[in-house]
């Protein structure tokens, strides 16, 4: 058990990992093309094996350390629903194409290994709770927008608003500026003339709170800055202060040494 | 009327709006699908019902205890528009389908009712008049270009140009940047060959200014929050420096508490 | 000369002038209507010559009392050409198309008549300077694209390449992301498979150099308040300071009086 | 030698150079019209040859001063490369147009030639690794995405998603949002209804990262830009403070010679 501790948490496992997801990266990219499968893809289809089967290991061997605390930490089960979609397919017929491209995946592992991403994406996850309020209110009007689009142009524009799903869709796609002109707008001006007073307001609504979104996530970033370094600030003018007022501290209480000595002198003087 | 007060005013009615807003967005969404209010049309109409019905009776309720000064605040103000515009259609035929469609506006309570929603509103609505100088130059070179196209293209496309409506709409999308070269300037350079030294300006200017709106709000919401931070900063300061010069107070007091003994003993002295 | 002064100086002058432009915007606008026109033409014709007869006047009135100061500031000389321009087509034919349109422009004279708007003009030409080098790094990878462009690819796609202004219009068009996919780089990717090499790079590169040249208007706008804010935050330091030192400071002033009394005393005493 | 020095370093030759440069861009511009190059072929040839003549010995001479530690520095090499390619052409035939093409890269020695391009340029560079996370994180999803996108829609769409190629082209339009609804959303989800759960989240996954990579960058670089200001406004606070302490450390060394002196009298009085 011991061994098997030191083996999993060895930088050579770790660098191991790393490898072979780089190398899984290149295999996977290779099986799109169809010449490269005709010819090489027995060696692919090797090395896919291969990999599989060092994810499994490694994580069954963390499993096997830490127990029930695996499931505890957020990207021990991101690995083992990345490395778990993975086997399914293996075992299962191929002609589930869409939990074949799922195994893709894997290479999300990526993230998980390189401490740098890592921080990276947490510092991503982190950003979001800060976001919660302005999103929902962007999730607001994004939808009451989108019923009433519905409601107003539904029955005219089928394809573009006839459902709730359709009408989310094509508002997602004015929210991107993507064809809002010819695509949406100008075709429902042509029965209704007056559309504009819903999609101009909406596109300067989300525009507008979608930039303020992320000002938002600019002035959180700057304000978490700034603090981590307003502590180093206010140590380095505690210094600065003790700089200065220590001489003064020193010259008071040499002073009152002096005071102190001439009084013993004067109540002496004054006893003779 | 202390029992309407004491009603109103606690946590559960609040909680039982919010979710009949939540109740109620369903509903409405599901109201938008033909084959569900074929089904369950008569199920969605009577949960609509309680929910404006509880709507106007809990907005009875506040103007009862507020009377006149419920129509001080804008929310209360925002609170009855849209519940007011919900009960037009109710009366009046089914043929005002613009009206209807603005029903799905009461969802928009749920900004009124969660306060982190109201406070990002708010938030936004505070940021307007800081901005309004920028968004009225925005107008102006809007404006001013809208009616230049007027005169310059507008007998040649009547289409983009003709109206100063439509003019003002062309603009709008070449400002969103969206189509602006095969649906807007190519086609006029074609008869107006030096037509883009009037689109180019405009693109670069309207996103330059644009853009500098944008970064307007973003140094005004730092500098709030560094204003916020500095009152902070400076209290800590202050004590730094009461930390600091405090024992050097102590130490003067003490030393003139000894001169003043030293002075005693003197002047006694002297005078034995 | 006093009483022109004084007339073209006064605040009533400024509100007629800005009243005047207001008026002018919405003639200016109703003028784009045609049936507006033919009914109300000769009323709009009026009121535009009233409002040059006005604007003339008053620049004339400013130049006389300024003189040759009158064009050493930029305003004035914007003030001078918009008028400038208003005058020409009146004396000439109207087939000047170019030159009506023009007019319109002396809308802006509220910029220069509105002072927070003058304001927010004065600080976006004020962080021009500031932009040089990067606008300029810009202009080159941009001029160096094009004059490349138009040697790969002008013979084979003469209308979008042919020429340097072409290929010009072109990558600017490219650089806004509006059709560059369609309308550019997929049909180009048909003779030259390689063509992405060139332009994703280039996609890539003028995007992060243009909002590198944001950041930078961003930084230097924070920086600047930051100044501002310092010099205050300082002053209050200072104070702060004082606060703290000065009550020591009188200690210690008051103890040295002590001091010296003391030795008036002793010494006194010793010549007894 | 001293004087190759002298003449290499001497900012006349970097006046020369610079308006070889300026020249040299006219003439490559000029040299995209044909009918230019008709007539006045000869001289733009003649140009172009003493520029490139001038470039060469220059980089020679810089190179004979510099030894082997000019290809030290990115600049120089960067330079040398330009200057290089230009000469290739020169010597082969005509019909490499892609290198003949590249010539116009030489313009890029404005960069090294003119300091604030060139600390502009440096700063973007400065700039990229702390990016490499991100940049790594965008790279990965990018990745991952295309090769789910070949296995999920490769077999239906070749022309989108055919080759993995094809898929990342595909898939950068999709991020800069042009053409994302008509040219790759919309027919995909013709086939495969449920294509939005991989295009929507895509979209706003890249979106959200590349802008967050961005306000990486305003932050970082505010953060420098505040380093810098800090180490000044620590100068300017220890001045402060040397304002304040100056006075009562002189009272306080005024009061220790007072009381030394009293000292010496009382010391003095009592031997008497």
């Amino acid at each position: 058990m011991d061994m098997l501790h030191r083996i999993i948490k060895s930088p050579i496992t770790e660098r191991v990992i790393m490898a072979l997801i780089i190398l899984n990266a290149v295999t996977l990219g290779l099986e799109t093309s169809k010449t490269v499968t005709d010819n090489w893809g027995w060696l692919l289809h090797i090395v896919d094996r291969i990999v599989i089967t060092v994810f499994v290991v490694e994580l069954l061997g963390r499993i096997a350390i830490q127990r029930l605390a695996f499931f505890k930490d957020g990207w021990n089960i991101f690995d083992f629903l990345v490395v778990g979609i993975t086997l399914i397919p293996v075992q299962a017929t191929d002609s589930f194409t869409v939990l074949r491209a799922l195994r893709v995946l894997r290479l999300m592992r990526l993230i998980t290994i390189v401490p740098s991403l890592r921080r990276v994406v947490g510092g991503l996850i982190a950003a979001l709770p800060g976001m919660g309020s302005i999103v929902l209110l962007i999730g607001l009007i994004y939808y009451v927008c989108a019923v009433m689009a519905v409601n107003l142009f539904g029955e005219d524009f089928p394809e573009l608003f006839g459902t709730l799903g359709a009408s989310l869709f094509t508002l997602f796609a004015v929210m991107t500026l993507e064809g809002w002109v010819d695509g949406v707008v100008k075709p429902v001006m042509v029965k209704f003339p007056y559309a504009w007073t819903f999609f101009i307001p909406f596109i300067i609504g989300t525009t507008f709170t979608i930039l303020n979104l992320f000002i938002g996530i600019i002035v959180n970033a700057m304000q978490t800055e700034h603090e981590k370094e307003q502590k180093e600030e206010r140590a380095a003018e505690r210094d600065m202060l003790h700089d200065e007022t220590g001489p003064m501290m020193r010259e008071l209480v040499a002073m009152r040494q002096e005071i102190a000595a001439l009084r013993k002198e004067v109540t002496s003087g004054s006893r003779q």
